[in-house]
């Protein structure tokens, strides 16, 4: 069975105190490496009872030791956007000189859905003829573009306008002249469909802005889990894709698994792994806002190793690692 | 040949020297009548290089004299953000207690687009992974919310992301438990689309943020039309919908039409005068930013008088009206 090892100095990043925008809880980070420096892009959020939910920016130089840049949030909901609520859980690629980042919103704030009994986010319900979007305050999510990470240009949507949809995440390169995309519909669901929970579907198109539904790529397989979505931006190596995501069981259990698809025709599961690479164990992944979850939503490649950056309970930063050629081994031992 | 009479102290709203946001230009104008009280949303700009537009909030109690309601704009184009160039043209439908409002914008601002030769925004081109809305700095347009017509909620995108595509006007009551929708799009143009030029399509929905194509509406015919948009927000009567719209011929110049669509299945066009109803003839519909031109964009019914509101050389607002009875017998000879 095939393990990620958690660093030592975890948690990697934890609320900060004097910042009321995250003096709560910090997680779900984007990664960039470049240069020899780590960029975190990572979601935060304070103690207010709204729960707006915010990005903040941190930078190391070892990919353990993060230093904010800013007292302040780099990217904040806006009251009255369409991403008014709350900005979630960003994934970053890049093209040229620019990032492209993936995040999830909603209009409205979600208030403390960790004192719910479904952590359901807050909905007005009302008025009648307001999309649905906005009465059942949805998650969509959105595109941005930034040179710098610190100041943003949003495109606005990138899923259906009817659709609770989170986890969208861009491959990083393009495939056969498309760019590529995973997303996790929670309206692609149903027999016509071919999976009973929410899963991960995979599209393409020649415009970051334009997709359509695209095809089903993986779906609850293991007793381990029962909802699946991405979690970080699939790495290019000889072997596939190799992609990470995430798994929530029937008791609410976040576990990560892993997977490598084709790398031409990425539709094509080449192998998984039957067994989750990253299970919640540590006190700060049992307990927090929402325990018993780990929930990587960054990597990145140094050498042969990967450094995986994972939301622990909705609360802080763990990182986990391996080396790229021991998982790829264990993947091809599997096909 | 029937005409609407201009009013005798046209222009109703111009330009406001003291207003950096607004002393430019003033047009294309929503309005709403309600409990004796117009409220006017209307598009302006200042004498920025960039062009920034923005929407202004004026009153009247005649529907002739207009009083802004602010030193500032209620509804400005915020950079970075999705409609971070600029604001524009809005229509005002009103469901339950809210507003709902259609308008198009741009991601960046499109620069003295009047001094170009083609009247052309300002577009960056680049980079080349980018949506092709950002490199062309595409019109797309969107719906907000509001109660007051003072804050707003954004709601996001109503038109396709790779479409140039504006004039978008939601009709005033749902129709067989329907939204309805006129769009001008200028991707639905060709051969298989049944226009050569761009033209005014009708679409159907159950949620205000879903919308397909739907199908073509009105296309030119007439030798004064080549282009052709939606106008005004249609009006319930007893003989259909009475529609508006715009054309613009091969010179460049902007009139004005007006059609009869089938109450219940507004697909159908029951007439349509040959002769456009309003021709810019004033001087301040001859010269301005874009000299000859003149475009309605909000019109109320008071009695049996019918308000049209209009931009006149994208410079200042004029209003033109009629008696609604004569305008539909008009249209009744004409079937």
């Amino acid at each position: 069975m095939f393990e990620l090892q958690r660093h030592a100095d975890n948690p990697v990043l934890v609320p900060h105190q004097d910042h009321p925008w995250e003096n709560l809880a910090v997680c779900n980070p984007a990664v960039w490496y470049e240069d020899g420096k780590f960029l975190m892009l990572y979601r935060a959020a304070g103690d207010d009872a709204a729960h707006r939910i915010h990005l903040g920016l941190a930078t190391s130089n070892d990919g353990v030791h993060f230093t904010r840049v800013s007292t302040e949030p780099v990217f904040s909901p806006v009251p009255g956007n369409f991403d008014g609520g709350c900005v979630e859980d960003p994934r970053i690629v890049k093209f040229g000189d620019w990032f492209y980042v993936t995040y999830a919103y909603r209009p409205l704030p979600p208030g403390r859905y960790w004192l719910n009994e479904q952590s359901l986010a807050f909905m007005p319900k009302e008025p009648a003829e307001a999309p649905v979007f906005y009465r059942q305050n949805m998650t969509q999510s959105g595109l941005l573009m930034s040179k710098d990470l610190k100041s943003f240009q949003r495109l606005g949507r990138i899923t259906a306008a009817k659709d609770d949809n989170r986890d969208v995440i861009l491959f990083p390169e393009k495939i056969n002249d498309q760019f590529v995309m995973l997303h996790r519909s929670k309206r692609l669901v149903g027999e016509e469909y071919g999976c009973a929970h929410p899963a991960i579907w995979i599209a393409f198109s020649d415009d970051l802005l334009t997709w359509d539904d695209g095809v089903l790529l993986l779906k609850n397989t293991f007793d381990w889990e029962r909802k699946v979505g991405g979690a970080t931006p699939p790495i290019r190596t000889e072997a596939g894709w190799l992609m990470l995501y995430h798994a929530v069981d029937d008791a609410g259990v976040y576990r990560t698994g892993v997977c490598l698809l084709d790398l031409q025709n990425p539709t094509q599961v080449l192998s998984r792994l039957p067994e989750p690479i990253l299970v919640p164990q540590e006190a700060f992944e049992r307990d927090g806002l929402y325990g018993q979850c780990v929930f990587p939503t960054g990597n990145v490649v140094v050498g042969d190793t990967l450094y995986v950056y994972y939301g622990a309970a909705d609360k802080c930063i763990g990182l986990a690692t391996c080396q790229i050629s021991d998982l790829l081994e264990a993947l091809k031992n599997q096909q």
